[in-house]
């Protein structure tokens, strides 16, 4: 496990439960390297990339999206190794100067935090090689650690980041807002939670397409206009979000 | 109950549960009426508002926003009559023609739709009234549907419900573009449903103001400028909520 971070936090010890061993991580910080070698069995730590007297034949570089190509350049391997990343945003083409023909994509979509623990079996593993044997290779493993896999190509995966950008950072943006705005109105925000938590599960099961409710697809300007009001002398750039999506809203009901 | 619609469809037995009589419901249309009295034990039903020679001493108005003030002002009522809005949007003083002095809002504060139970348990209800007995009455009956019960005056509902179309309406269209962002990209949209989900749940436990990630709050030109031609591409209106919203989150994270 190359890197110590949130991802490898959950994803080595989800790997090790499907039998894989685990046989070293690395961290810059070996500090790091240890506290996630602790959470698994007979686990080396290293600081350094230099894997060349290593047993294991799969490289998992779970690091930040800028540091990929760097590290993958820097990987000293075994013979026969294969490199595979975690990442959403970056293509297979991130690993071109792995010093192996055998790289692949294992991500895992699903946000992770240290101190979640998330069920790993209901998180989308995309998987994408050239090299079919690394293909078929990650599948099996895939599936050990989820039941939901897929083949997602690089230009797929972008797709799936600016998707997932638009219903991950943004929509806890909106929630950011509201508990703003109620909290400067000393209102407690739990009231809200029902509802937050319901609008989710409705739009999951029924599509948000037809679940979309409100004061811009009923085009009630006398609603929107309060709203406006409200929320400019609140804070300015608010009504600008809030003008904003109620236009787009009505643009995409007309272009149904 | 006046009103057959879906806050209505899911009051009416909600209160009965607690031992209320439900003496009629009305609807402009009969069979909307009847279709809600069939999942009531003995309950009449009516398609106008004279309701002088009824024995019930409650009622509840549920019907769309636009319409408060004007069947409130047709109501015949019996004597002492208490009536209730339940509406988010709406003052008190929607109430203020009724031929009563005894007026409140009873807000159960979350989306329903016909065919989805909601656990009414969970569900806040806002009350209001400027009648002291009307309240405390008020307040038993809500205590009995909901173990969340919050006095919340018309100045605060209405911010309340802002804050609403923020985290119900526009967080449900953000699902919406992305649904509709990978549909037109021939992906599965049931890949991001364990991100959104877990997207929800991370924010409600530790709050949205810690919970946000992604290429604006990390400031990640590179990501963004990548993003938004891409939507550009798509479809220029989605560019214009990414900019936006990008733009939104930087600010919010400066006056921090």
């Amino acid at each position: 496990m190359v890197g110590a971070g949130n991802v490898a936090w959950h994803l080595a010890p989800a790997l090790e439960d499907t039998g894989l061993v685990m046989e070293r991580v690395y961290s810059r910080q070996l500090k790091r390297a240890q506290q996630l070698a602790d959470r698994l069995y007979g686990t080396d730590v290293q600081d350094h990339l230099d894997f060349s007297t290593s047993d294991a034949n799969l490289f998992i570089l779970a690091v930040s999206d800028d540091a990929i190509t760097e590290v993958a350049q820097q990987l000293v391997l075994p013979e026969a190794a294969t490199v595979v990343h975690t990442s959403g945003s970056q293509p297979l083409q991130a690993l071109r100067k792995a010093d192996t023909p055998l790289t692949g994509v294992f991500y895992p979509l699903q946000t992770f935090s240290r101190h979640r623990l998330p069920d790993f079996r209901t998180v989308p593993i995309c998987l994408e090689s050239d090299d079919s044997g690394v293909l078929s290779r990650l599948t099996k493993l895939a599936k050990k650690v989820s039941g939901y896999v897929a083949l997602v190509d690089s230009e797929e995966r972008q797709t799936l980041h600016v998707a997932a950008v638009l219903a991950n950072n943004f929509t806890n943006h909106l929630l950011h807002m509201a508990e703003t705005f109620v909290d400067a109105h000393r209102i407690d925000f739990t009231l809200l939670h029902p509802l937050i938590e319901e609008t989710i599960l409705k739009a999951l099961d029924n599509g948000p397409a037809t679940s979309q409710t409100g004061p811009a697809v009923r085009d009630d300007g006398s609603t929107i206009r309060r709203h406006t009001k409200q929320l400019r002398a609140f804070d300015p750039g608010y009504a600008k979000v809030y003008r904003l999506l109620t236009q787009h809203i009505k643009e995409m009901k007309e272009t149904k």
